[in-house]
């Protein structure tokens, strides 16, 4: 059982929207099992759809699109689909009073005669109602194939996935299971743990693969196992992970999350820890990233982001003679916001950022790129610089604040030793 | 001149991975008149990979790939290309000097045997070096058409699209000009803004595309025109832009801006104002937002994250009373928490945000979704409520956000009148 995605709208060629709906559907289908062979992403045209719909039903059994769902003129996949399984479209009753009940909700009855036609579907269709817009998910299930037709919308299309289309596909077809793991490796470059654990990989049963995911300086080895029994496949992952433990291990700061800031909740919440963030060139990143994680209130009790220098001394304490001496971006300002924010949010470990992410230099002429970092663990203080000047703006902010968080948990992890 | 972009990789497939590439390859490419027609994702394989290359050059004349091109075993690229151009794989002198500097400049030097083979290249093609990594970019020129294969790290990417492949292939090709004009309108629904402007476009001229991108409840407006004489096209696009105004003029919140965040930064200069930002269920979310501007410490002065509720009494100094009475989710929490914010930061505006975003209810039993946010512009205050249920955290996060920015945007334009 294979899927084939395809995303259809200008909007994502043209580079004005990242496309996130096709990585959330994969990670939803590949948790029943069902691998994405290929995405395609196409123009909102009746050619390019109707002939990307022809090559996407050779390649997989379920097809599942994604945009070209809208009331305007620039939406066209509803015509192609008909074409493309010679149906017709109709008006459907049900779709068009589940519309006039979304209307009403939101004080926009006025507005339904214009979107009548989004209750326009194909006759042959199964419709799936959506809660959150005015498009409906359509599905067809001809010649043994499943193709399913979502809006564009991201948030529309989540719940739609989820709540819908997972359960329907479950229930509908008999799954085998597909179970993965991730173990987190830091400090290890890719090519040097490749040979490291070569015989290793060389040796893994069949039905497990490996693949290598780079993150700074962190390797995810992602596991993936299927098969037809789940606990077999639970304890066949488990072996090789055991394995892996005396060529490894001692480099290994997580056996089995995902995302660096689910691997710091479970360790926060193991030891009774609290968080608070003081960062300045992260812009607010760090702190989204920590609550980005549900149940993060229980351990992250708060952030600043003392942007302008006189703020750091105000809010945070420092000191303005550091300041006027080493900069704002030096080593001892980063350690005095975070022994500022240590004291203000009253926390156990605090952390703090300040640097420089272009493209302009600051004020104090300091280099683009230039970042130091603090990491207090109650009284254990460490600082860290580093140089990213190929960075831009918004990716120099994710990856300082996916590095601190990496420190942290190795700081904590050593402690332990 | 059409481009395809290709991206290898079962980290993309997996749904581990968001592929940001494309967005960015696209818009730069964009930006010189040459669009992407289609976008493939193909698995780490020779025969996908093989095949995708042979259906790529049906379709453009310009093909990009990314990634495939670490040094592990999972990666296939560079030997589909050598099938599909009939050629073979060499070391490549130069390639590998500039590799053993990078290694020297990182002190992994003891590392680059390993990676040797990153130096291997297709022998007809022409090298960019790759300054931020060891797999460097490649180009076949044949039969017309210009095949580059690039590595898949982001931060790698960028750097070499934007300062070696865009101007090789402006230099290369006698390219025709694209100018593009994003117009905001707030408060219009799509489907009764496209009935409102529907004469309008229709009479656009045929070398002026149209699109819509409804986000939240603000609508861009993308009109796109080339042709071969820039200022033309500029001339253009003020033309029709002006007849709009009359027609929507009064719904309009920017008439040249693509981000919520630039058009704040535009406003915010223009009439010499600070911001600050104090958010409890947004976590960090809004100040990144702001600050992914670049020059936006010229009038964002700080934010505050007072996650835990004791925070916000301590920190910004809202009233205990309050929150026992109204709850920590609550239009009078939410205006306390500016006013804090305000005068914490010393700043003319201050925003704040207060809500439960979910999968879990707060401690006091408030409905998963709700939110409240006062903006205060110098003396004057506003409380707004949204409820978001069917949001997933990070959305929720981030569609609050641009609303609230949107809407200071609003209350300032309003005050003029």
């Amino acid at each position: 059982m294979k899927a084939v995605l395809i995303t259809i709208g200008d909007e994502i060629l043209s580079g004005n929207t990242i496309d996130t709906n096709s990585n959330f559907i994969a990670s939803q289908l590949k948790e029943i099992g069902i691998p994405v062979v290929q995405i395609f992403t196409v123009a909102d045209t009746l050619d390019s759809i109707r002939k990307t719909l022809e090559t996407a039903h050779q390649l997989g059994d379920i097809i599942i699109t994604t945009g070209g769902l809208g009331p305007t003129k620039d939406d066209k996949t509803k015509t192609a689909f008909a074409e493309f399984f010679n149906d017709k479209l109709v008006l459907d009753d049900p779709t068009f009073e589940h519309l006039r009940k979304i209307f009403i909700k939101r004080n926009r009855e006025h507005l339904l005669e214009i979107n009548r036609n989004q209750a326009v579907v194909l006759s042959k269709a199964t419709i799936f109602q959506n809660e959150n817009g005015s498009a409906p998910c359509q599905m067809i299930q001809e010649n043994g194939k499943i193709t399913i037709c979502l809006p564009g919308v991201p948030y529309e299309v989540k719940p739609l996935i989820k709540d819908k289309i997972i359960p329907f596909l479950k229930h509908q077809l008999s799954l085998h299971y597909i179970e993965s793991q991730i173990i987190s490796v830091v400090n290890f470059p890719e090519s040097l743990l490749a040979l490291k654990i070569e015989d290793w990989e060389l040796a893994l049963p069949k039905n497990i693969s490996l693949s290598y995911l780079p993150i700074g300086n962190r390797v995810k080895l992602r596991l993936t196992a299927t098969g037809n029994h789940l606990d077999e496949l639970k304890s066949q992952l488990k072996i090789e992970a055991e394995k892996l433990k005396p060529l490894i291990g001692e480099k290994v700061i997580s056996w089995n999350g995902n995302e660096i800031q689910e691997i710091l909740k479970e360790i926060l919440i193991q030891k009774k820890l609290t968080l608070s963030s003081a960062e300045s060139c992260t812009g607010g990143e760090l702190a989204r990233l920590i609550t980005s994680v549900s149940g993060s209130s229980k351990y992250f009790l708060g952030g600043i982001i003392p942007y302008d220098y006189h703020q750091k001394i105000s809010i945070l304490g420092v000191s303005e003679k550091t300041i006027s001496e080493k900069t704002v971006v030096s080593a001892e300002v980063a350690q005095e916001m975070s022994l500022g924010g240590q004291k203000l949010f009253k926390t156990d470990i605090s952390i703090a950022t300040t640097g420089v992410s272009g493209p302009n230099s600051d004020e104090f002429n300091n280099e683009i790129g230039t970042v130091f970092y603090s990491i207090r663990v109650k009284n254990f203080e460490k600082t860290n610089r580093l140089f990213l000047p190929h960075l831009e703006r918004n990716d120099f902010a994710n990856f300082v604040s996916q590095r601190v968080l990496q420190d942290l948990i190795e700081m904590i992890i050593q402690e332990e030793h």
